[in-house]
C-alpha cells in the first residue's frame, strides 16, 4: 500500500476540486491510500465515505501570498505543516500539496528532512516537449544562489527522478548556458560546467551546455540550472505560451473567420495548453527530501491532484529516494 | 540626409536578399543614403542602378559560424571590419548587418568604439508584446558577467532608446528577477536592484523587480538583465514560440478539421511568428558604442534589412548616441 498525504487545503481552488481528485485516484488505484490534510468539516465527511481515506485534521490553513518561514512558524497547525509532520512521523510516504509553493517547501525541508548527503533539496518540473517527451528541469527557485557542487546534486537527483518516475533508462543531462559550446557561460555558470564534467557518470550521464530553446525540444531528458535562471527560464516559457494563446484570442475577437479557425483548431491548442499547465505532472516536485513532495500549480484542477498522487506512487514504488541518497551519499565519500 | 553602412554580405541569405530591402528604403526614404559594403561583383551594379546608394567594396566575407575575434583579425578587408571602419572614419552614421552577431560585436566595440563612460556595450532587442508595446530588454549576451555599475548604464542605454527610436515618453524600466519583490534575486541580482534604486532619476525611471512573464505582458518598456539571463530569456521565449507553432503543425497533420483551422488562423498565426521574429525591429541592437549598431536575425529578410535600415535612421534623427552619452557622463561625474 502507498500511503500519500494530501493537503486539501492548498490553492486557490475550493477543497472539493482536491477531494474530487483524491476520490478518482483512490477509485482507480486500490493499492493507494491517502492521508488527507485539512479543516474537520472538509476532511471528516469525505474520509467516512471513502474507505482507503484517513482524515488528519488540522485548523489552520497557509494563504498563498503569506510569507513562507513566518506562516510555517506562526500556523503550526496548517495543513501543510502537519502533513510534513506526518511524513516525518511515518504516517505517510509522500506529501502533496497545492498550496503556497515556499511554505511548503520551507515545511518539508525542516519537517521530512533532507537526505543525508544532499545540501539543499531543489524545485523541479517535467517540462512537456514534442512527442509526449519530457525534460527533467531544475532548480526552478528553491535556491537562487548556488555552489558548483549543488548542481551536481541536482543532475543526480533529477536524473534520479527520470529513470524512476518516467522510465527513461540512461537519462542525457544537460547545463543551462548562453551558448552550447563548453566556452560559454557566466563565470559561474563555467565553474558549475567544470564540477559537471568531473563527476559524469556519478549517477548522471553529463551531455555539456544546452540553450533556452532546448527547454521544449526534447534533446535532453535533464536540465540543470541555478534556481534564479531556472525561475527566469520557466517564467518566461509559461508566460510565451500565455501570450500566444492571447494573442491568438484577440485575432478571434477581430475577425470572424479567424474565430472559426480558431474553433476547429480548439482541441489542439487545449492539448498544447494543458500540457503547459503542468497537471498532467502533478507541478512541481521538491528533490532531496526523505520523502518526495509534489507542489501543484496554485489553480490546481482536480486532475493535477490526480495525477500528483500517481506521480508521487511511482516516486515511492521506484525509489526515488533511496536511489537520490545513493547517488549523494557516494558523490560525498569521495 | 542620414547615411547608413549595410553590410550586404551579412546572414545566411543570398546577398540579393539585403539589397531588396535597401533597394526599399532607398525608394521609400529620399533622406536616406547607405554605403554597401560586400564583394564589387554584388555592390558595384547595385550602386550604378541606385542613385543613393555607394559602394564599399571588399574582398572578405566572415562566415556565421567563425570565432568572432579571430575572425574580425584576421579579415580586415571584410564587410563587417571595413563596415565599421567606415562609421569610424565618418563615412555613414550607422550600421546594419544581419551577419555573425559575436563579429559584428567585437568589430564594432573595436572599430566603431564604446561611447564615453559607456563601461561595455550591451545587445539589446524590443521584443513585442500585445497591443503593439514593444518592451526594449538588454542585456541579451554581449556580457555574460555584470558589474552593477553596469546594469545601471544598461537602464540609461535601454531608456534612451525607448525614448529616442520608440516614442515612448516616459519609459519605466524593470529588472529581471525571480520574483517581484524587491526581496528576490540572487545575491548579484541583490547588487544590482540596489545600484538601480540608488541612481533612479538618472536617465531611467526604475519600476523594480519582474519575471520571465513581463517580457511579453508590456507591463515596462525597458527590462535590463545580465547578459547570461538575458540570454537564457530570449532564448526561452524563442523557443517556446516555435515550439507551440510545431504542436499545432503536428495537430494539423492529424486532423483534417485542425488542418481547416490553421489554415483560417494563419492570418493571424503568421501575425505572431512575423512580431517574434524580430523582422520589423531589424533584429538587435548594440547599444554603447559611438554609433548605432543594428544586427539582423541571420535568417534576415529584405523587410527586416528595410526595417532596420528605417530604425537605424530614427536613432540617428533622435540623437540616440549623444541621449546614452549624457546620461552615462552624468553618472560618470558623480
Amino acid at each position: 500500500m502507498i500511503r500519500v498525504c494530501v493537503d486539501a487545503m492548498g490553492g486557490d481552488e475550493p477543497p472539493e476540486v482536491v477531494l474530487e481528485g483524491i476520490a478518482k485516484a483512490l477509485k482507480d488505484h486500490a493499492d493507494v491510500e491517502v492521508l488527507v490534510a485539512g479543516d474537520a468539516s472538509v476532511v471528516e465527511p469525505f474520509c467516512a465515505k471513502h474507505e482507503r481515506a484517513k482524515a488528519l485534521v488540522t485548523t489552520e490553513a497557509i494563504g498563498m501570498d503569506e510569507h513562507p518561514a513566518d506562516a510555517i512558524r506562526a500556523k503550526r497547525d496548517s495543513s501543510i505543516v502537519r502533513g510534513c509532520e506526518a511524513i516525518r512521523a511515518g504516517e505517510a510516504d509522500a506529501f502533496f500539496s497545492a498550496g503556497n509553493t515556499g511554505a511548503v517547501l520551507a515545511a518539508a525541508t525542516l519537517k521530512v528532512g533532507r537526505i543525508h548527503g544532499v545540501t539543499r533539496p531543489a524545485l523541479m518540473t517535467p517540462i512537456p516537449g514534442l512527442d509526449g517527451h519530457r525534460t527533467v528541469t531544475l532548480d526552478l527557485g528553491a535556491n537562487a544562489d548556488c555552489k558548483p557542487e549543488m548542481l551536481v546534486q541536482f543532475a543526480q537527483m533529477g536524473s534520479a527522478f527520470a529513470h524512476t518516475v518516467m522510465g527513461v533508462e540512461h537519462p542525457r543531462c544537460a547545463l543551462m548556458s548562453n551558448g552550447t559550446e563548453a566556452t560559454k557561460g557566466s563565470a559561474q555558470v563555467l565553474e558549475f560546467h567544470a564540477l559537471l564534467e568531473e563527476h559524469n557518470g556519478e549517477g548522471y550521464d553529463f551531455a555539456g551546455n544546452c540553450e533556452g530553446v532546448d527547454l521544449l525540444l526534447g534533446n535532453y531528458d535533464v536540465i540543470v540550472a541555478d534556481g534564479f535562471t531556472g525561475n527566469v527560464a520557466l517564467k518566461t516559457l509559461e508566460g510565451t505560451a500565455k501570450y500566444m494563446v492571447k494573442r491568438i484570442k484577440a485575432a478571434v475577437a477581430k475577425s470572424p473567420r479567424a474565430a472559426l479557425g480558431a474553433l476547429l483548431l480548439k482541441p489542439a491548442l487545449g492539448e498544447v495548453a494543458r500540457d503547459l499547465s503542468g497537471d498532467e505532472t502533478g507541478g512541481a516536485v521538491l528533490l532531496g527530501c526523505k520523502a518526495p513532495v509534489f507542489i501543484g500549480h496554485g489553480a490546481t484542477s482536480a486532475n493535477a491532484v490526480y495525477h500528483g498522487i500517481l506521480a508521487a506512487k511511482r516516486a515511492v514504488e521506484g525509489g526515488l529516494v533511496e536511489r537520490i541518497a545513493n547517488s549523494c551519499a557516494a558523490q560525498e565519500q569521495e
